[in-house]
C-alpha cells in the first residue's frame, strides 16, 4: 500500500471506531485484509476501543484479524474478554496461531487461555509449545484432514465440507491404512476432477515426501521449494502422521533463514523484529559484543605489524600499503565466504563436495590473484608516479643510494602486487575451508566464518608482505 | 534425500532406462517426485535414452518432468522430437514454465517451437517473453480461470472440472463483471463450502490485493508474504485482469531476492546458477571487478596515510593501530547497512521513516562507541604492557623524554579509543544514510553501499586519527 492510502486507511478507521460506527466498520473488514487494519489500529491503546472492534465484527474475520495484532494488544484484549468471548476467539483460531500468541505473553496469561481451552485444543497447545525452536515441530500445525485409502471421492469431498473448516488446509487430503501409516496425499483440485465413485487410493500421489519433528526448520523450508508442495505432513518414526506444514509458514522461515544468513555474514546477531520496533539497548546488544569480538581478534595484526615496526621506521611507505593488502584480502575471502555458506544453506551441496569446490577456487583463485596483481602493479606505479600517494621515503632512499626513484618504486609495487597474489589465493581457500569445517562440526557456517576468515587472511597476508620485504625487496633497497 | 537415498534412486533409474524397463519406469515415475528422477538422469546425455523416457511416462508427469531438466538436455530433446511430440508437450505445459525454458534455448530452437505452438499458447508465449526481467509481468502466467460474479457455486464447480487442468491454479478463481474489472476472488475451499445455488458475489472475498505488470517481482513478493496469499492477479489499469502469479513462484523471488541482497552486501554479483554448475570464467567475473573496484577506492586511504608518512616514520606504533581502526569503522558501518538494507528489501519502512532511523542510529551509535572506546582502552594498555604489541619506539620516546614509559602508552591508547569514538559514530550515521539515498536516487541500495561506505569512513577514521595525532596527543609527546 502507497503512503497515502495507508493514512485515509487509517483515519477511516480510527473514525469508525471512535464514533462507534459499526456498519463502516463491518464495510472496511469486508473490503480491506486484516494486516492492513491491524496496522491502522495500531496505536489504539484503550481497551474499550478494542473490544468494541471484535464486538462488532465477524467471527469470520475475527479470529485472523485478532492474530495479526502486535502482542502487547493482543494481551490487553485477552485479559479484558469474558471467558465466552475467550473461548470463542480460541474456537476460531488456528492451534499454531494460539500457539505464536501465547509464546509472548506472561505466565498468568498463559495459564488463563490454556484454563479456558477445549480439551483437545489444549493437548495440541501445549504440544506444539513445547517443541524446539527452529524445528519442524515448532511451526506444524495440528489440523489436518486425513482420511482412509478406500475412502470414495464423494465421501471425501463431503467430509471436506463438514469438517473442512477446522482445518488450516484443504488443499492437501492426506490419506492413511488401516494402521494409521501415511500412504499418500490427495490434492483438492485432483479431488474434483476425479469421478464419485473413485477411491483415493486411485486417484493419490505415492510421490509424496515428508519430515520428521526435530528437522530443522531450513530443511523444511528447502524441501517446500524443491518440490513445489503447498503443505507437508510431518511424521513420527512409524510413519504416521503427527501434523502439517503449510506453504504460508514456510514463506516466513525462507525469509527469516535468509536475514540469519545476511545478518551473520555481516557480523550481526538476526533480527527478530523490525527494525522500527527493537529498542535501542537490543540494537547494542546485536551489534556491539561483535565489534569487541572482531577487535580483540585484530590483535592478531598490531601483534604482526608491531613486530615489523623497525621496518616501517625505516621505509615509511610500507605502512601506506597495509590497508590495502588488508582489505583485498578480507574482501575476497568474505566473497567465497558469502558463496559457500549460501550454497550451504541451500543445500546446493553437501560435506562430500568439499574437493570439487576447493580445487574450483584454487582455479578461480589463481586467475584472480594474477589479474589482481598485474592491475595494482601498474595502479600503484601510475599513482606513486603522479605523487597522488607521496613517496618521500622512496625518494630520500633512492637518491641516498644513488639509484633511480622509479626503479624502488616499481619494486614497492612489485612487492605490493606478489603479496596480492598469495593473498587472493590464500583468502579464497581459507574463505571456502571454513564452512565446510563449521558444518562438519555442527556450527552454523555463517556464524563462525565470517570473523575467523578475515582474521586468518590478514595474519598471513601481512606475515607474506614483511617476509618478501624482510627476505628480498628490502636487502635490494639496500636495508 | 540422504546421499545414499540419492545413490540408489540414481542407480535405479538408470538401469531401467538402460534395460529399456517401461514397467519400472513408470512405476519410479509413480513413487518419486518428478525433480529426484530429473536429477537422477542429469548425466544422461544419449539422445535415444531421453526420448525413451518420454515416450515411456505419462503424459500427467512429463511436462512436469521436463520443466525439471537442464536446459542442455532440454535442447537436445527438443531437437529430437517429432513436431507432433513437441505439440504435446506444449500443451501439457504452462505458458510459463515454457517460456522459462525458451529464455535459454538458441534463436533457431526458440522460432521452431513457436512454429509449432498452438496460435493461443503462441501470444501467451510472446506476450510473456516481452516482459522485462525481474517485474510481474515476466513471472506471471496467463493460465487462470475466471467467471462472471452472477455464476452459482454449483456451475463454477462444473467449469473447474472442465477447465481446471489447464489452469496454473485452480485454489483461487477470479471474479469479474459485465465490463471483465476484477472485482472478487473466491477460493477453492470457500467453493467446495458454499450452497449449490449461491452465487459466487455472495461468498467472494472484496478484500483481495493486485499488483501491474510492471511492478517490481520483490514488491509482489513482499505482498503475498504479508497477505498470506495463494495466487495474486496482476492487472492492467483499467482493473481488469491480463495474468496471475502464484505462490510455488513467489518462493523461488524471495531465494532470489534474498541471494541477491546477501551478494551485493559482501561485494560478489548474485549467483544465478547453482555454484558447482557456474564456470570458472563465471566466477572470475562475478568476484574481480569488485576487489578492483575496492582497490581503487582504497587509493583514498593510501593517499591519507602517505601523507602521514613522516609522523609514521618518527613515531611508528601509529601504524600498527591503522588496521584496527578502519576495520573497526568497516564493520560498524557494515552492521547498519545490512540491517537498513534488509528492512528497506522487506519495506518494513520508507524513505520518509529517514529521520526516525538517523536519530536512533545515533543514539546507538553512541552507547557503541562508549562501550568500544573504554574497552579498546584497557585492552590496548593490557597488549602494551604485557608485550603482545612490542612498544619498542613508545618506551624509545618516553625514555629519550625522561617520561614514564605507561603513560606515554596510555596516551597512544587514549589515542585509539579517542579515535575509535568518532569512527563508531561516523560509520553508523553513513551506513544507515547511504541505503536511503540510494533509494532516493533509485539505485538499488544493496549495490551501491557496502564499498562506498567502507571508503568514506575509512577516510573519515583515518583523517580523525592523524588529526588527533598532530593536533593534539603528538605535540604532548614533544613530537
Amino acid at each position: 500500500m502507497e503512503e497515502l492510502e495507508k493514512e485515509e486507511l487509517q483515519t477511516r478507521v480510527l473514525n469508525a471506531i471512535k464514533s462507534r460506527n459499526a456498519k463502516e466498520l463491518k464495510e472496511i473488514f469486508d473490503t480491506v485484509p486484516n494486516i492492513d487494519i491491524a496496522e491502522a489500529v495500531e496505536e489504539v491503546d484503550d481497551v474499550a476501543s478494542l473490544l468494541y472492534i471484535f464486538r462488532v465484527v465477524d467471527n469470520e474475520y475475527s479470529a485472523e484479524f485478532f492474530a495479526e495484532l502486535p502482542s502487547e494488544q493482543q494481551e490487553k484484549i485477552i485479559n479484558a474478554f469474558t471467558d465466552k468471548e475467550l473461548i470463542e476467539l480460541i474456537n476460531n483460531s488456528f492451534a499454531d496461531d494460539i500457539v505464536d500468541t501465547l509464546e509472548e505473553m506472561p505466565a498468568n496469561v498463559v495459564s488463563r487461555v490454556l484454563k479456558v481451552c477445549p480439551k483437545d485444543m489444549r493437548k495440541d497447545v501445549n504440544t506444539l509449545l513445547n517443541f524446539k525452536e527452529n524445528t519442524a515441530g515448532s511451526v506444524m500445525t495440528t489440523e489436518y484432514i486425513e482420511m482412509r485409502e478406500n475412502t470414495s471421492v464423494k465421501d471425501a469431498i463431503a467430509t471436506i465440507r463438514e469438517k473442512g473448516r477446522d482445518a488450516e488446509t484443504v488443499y492437501t487430503i492426506f490419506v492413511r491404512d488401516a494402521k494409521r501409516t501415511l500412504v499418500g496425499t490427495v490434492d483438492l483440485d485432483e479431488l474434483i476432477f476425479a469421478k464419485e465413485d473413485e477411491k483415493l487410493e486411485d486417484i493419490m500421489n505415492r510421490d509424496f515426501v515428508t519430515c520428521s519433528v526435530n528437522d530443522d526448520q531450513e530443511e523444511v523450508a528447502n524441501m517446500f521449494k524443491r518440490y513445489d508442495l503447498n503443505a507437508m505432513a510431518v511424521v513420527n518414526t512409524e510413519n504416521k502422521i503427527v501434523g502439517i506444514i503449510t506453504i504460508d509458514d514456510v514463506v516466513d522461515i525462507i525469509v527469516e533463514e535468509a536475514n540469519e544468513d545476511i545478518a551473520r555474514l555481516n557480523a550481526v546477531s538476526s533480527m527478530d523484529e523490525p527494525y522500527l520496533k527493537t529498542p535501542i539497548f537490543k540494537l547494542v546488544l546485536k551489534c556491539a559484543p561483535w565489534i569487541l569480538v572482531l577487535m580483540v581478534l585484530q590483535v592478531f595484526s598490531a601483534m604482526i605489524l608491531s613486530r615489523f615496526e623497525d621496518s616501517i621506521g625505516q621505509f615509511a611507505i610500507l605502512a601506506v600499503f597495509t590497508p590495502l593488502i588488508m582489505d583485498a584480502g578480507g574482501n575476497s575471502g568474505g566473497q567465497t565466504t558469502t558463496m559457500i555458506v549460501r550454497s550451504l544453506s541451500l543445500e546446493e551441496f553437501d560435506k562430500k563436495d568439499y574437493f570439487k569446490v576447493i580445487w574450483k577456487e584454487f582455479r578461480v583463485a589463481a586467475i584472480i590473484g594474477g589479474l589482481v596483481s598485474l592491475f595494482a602493479f601498474g595502479w600503484l606505479m601510475l599513482e606513486m608516479s603522479v605523487g597522488i600517494i607521496s613517496t618521500e621515503s622512496v625518494i630520500e632512499r633512492a637518491t641516498a643510494m644513488g639509484a633511480n626513484p622509479y626503479a624502488y618504486m616499481s619494486l614497492v609495487a612489485a612487492l605490493v602486487a606478489m603479496t596480492l597474489f598469495v593473498t587472493m589465493i590464500i583468502s579464497r581457500l581459507v574463505g571456502c575451508s571454513l564452512p565446510f569445517l563449521a558444518k562438519l562440526v555442527h556450527l552454523d557456517p555463517a556464524v563462525v566464518c565470517g570473523p575467523i576468515t578475515t582474521t586468518l587472511v590478514d595474519i598471513i597476508s601481512l606475515i607474506t608482505y614483511f617476509l618478501l620485504w624482510t627476505q628480498i625487496i628490502g636487502p635490494v633497497l639496500g636495508f
